[in-house]
């Protein structure tokens, strides 16, 4: 690393979901390897392998400790392994300083969430997951149905897939539309979903008031006073 | 594992594209979920941790010998230590092995060229990665320009992102529509390309043969024999 180079962080915490890191984690450091300008580093309470929502084991390549001052932060999400997350101090606090400086403070899935349980949501329009969407609130944010949302600093994407579109924007935002196609082929991303795009009106999981209250009473079993706030926008 | 289990095996070797093993990974451990039938496992040679093209590191949760039959097979891809891998005899023996017995073989971006280092490839339609899909002729295969190609049990994805269509398409293969749509829903999979669609007809690279004669030249250095069976097509 030299002294020039804007570090953006990706923070890794036990049990979350691996395509909400890896999905921009991969759009990220190619525009590093277009504009050097840039790095990308993982970080993690430790360096030690930790568990995903999958059988895959991930591991940072930093410690909280070495990365204080990120140019930008990402927090990716999960599903109880997240809601757990947000009690973790040590994550917390490693939030609210590198948030304090850094210029940009992103999240995709419900990694909005432990910005929110950091206080970095407040009076801020965000999104997470569309099956906590609601949830935000208790966080003090404005929920808003959107691929991803802007605003100022903070920028949230929906759920685990929406990182990649929300990584292309930043790159965008960064360095221009060219190095943004030139990544964006260097990932063949022409997305052909195979069934489609998602029918919103016939989402298929029904009353999804139990579905959040099982997430999040499994999560914060061990925060009653979080549990309950959120369980009051549930 | 009960008996009765089909296990679908995500292959994790020393500097893969981490996008190609998790989009699909993610897709096919939360079929997984709606399916118990199923599940995923990721394997290598040890449980050690390996290095990817970019700093996360990753590790197996089997090693290759715990699982000499899986159901389903797939391979990522990534740049030079991909081409490195099409001559690594460890993982070379174990895909012939466990391809003779599964049901399907698949691979996202350049993990088709380690199929067809493994001889898997030869008579089949095939893909890969767009900048180095003439270099499928090398292998025996016919190149075919498409996001995923079905050729019986080999289903070959383009580059990177493309693992996540291919891996809804078995979803959909395996256990019909309704449940891919419901991993679809879980994913929020609902692209929305900031930079929009990829023009091919402006691809931003220019002369792709010496871009990929320096990736084949590089990861190829110790094999001159498949290096130069390679260039002939590059």
């Amino acid at each position: 690393m030299t002294d020039e180079q804007k570090t953006i962080a990706f923070v890794v915490y036990p049990g979350l979901t691996p395509l909400d890191l890896v999905g921009p984690l991969q759009v990220l450091s190619a525009l590093a390897e277009f504009v050097p300008e840039y790095r990308t580093v993982v970080v993690g309470a430790t360096k030690d392998t930790v568990g995903t929502d999958t059988p895959l084991q991930v591991a940072p390549s930093h410690t909280f400790d070495e990365v204080p001052s990120p140019f930008a932060l990402l927090v990716p999400g999960g599903t109880v392994p997240t809601m757990r997350a947000m009690s973790d101090e040590t994550l917390l606090s490693w939030l609210r300083t590198a948030a304090a400086s850094a210029e940009l403070v992103t999240s995709v899935c419900t990694g909005s969430l432990i910005l929110g349980a950091a206080g970095l949501l407040d009076g801020k329009q965000a999104t997470t997951h569309w099956i906590l969407r609601d949830v935000l609130a208790a966080l003090g944010a404005t929920p808003v149905a959107r691929r991803w949302v802007e605003d100022g600093k903070v920028i949230t994407a929906a759920g685990v897939s929406a990182g990649i579109d929300l990584a292309l924007h930043l790159v965008e935002r960064l360095a221009g539309r060219q190095v943004a196609t030139n990544v964006q082929f260097a990932i063949e991303y022409d997305p052909e979903p195979p069934q489609g795009a998602l029918d919103w009106a016939n989402q298929p999981y029904g009353d999804l008031k139990p579905l959040r209250e099982h997430t999040l009473r499994e999560g914060l079993a061990a925060n009653p006073a979080l549990l309950e706030k959120l369980l009051a926008h549930a």
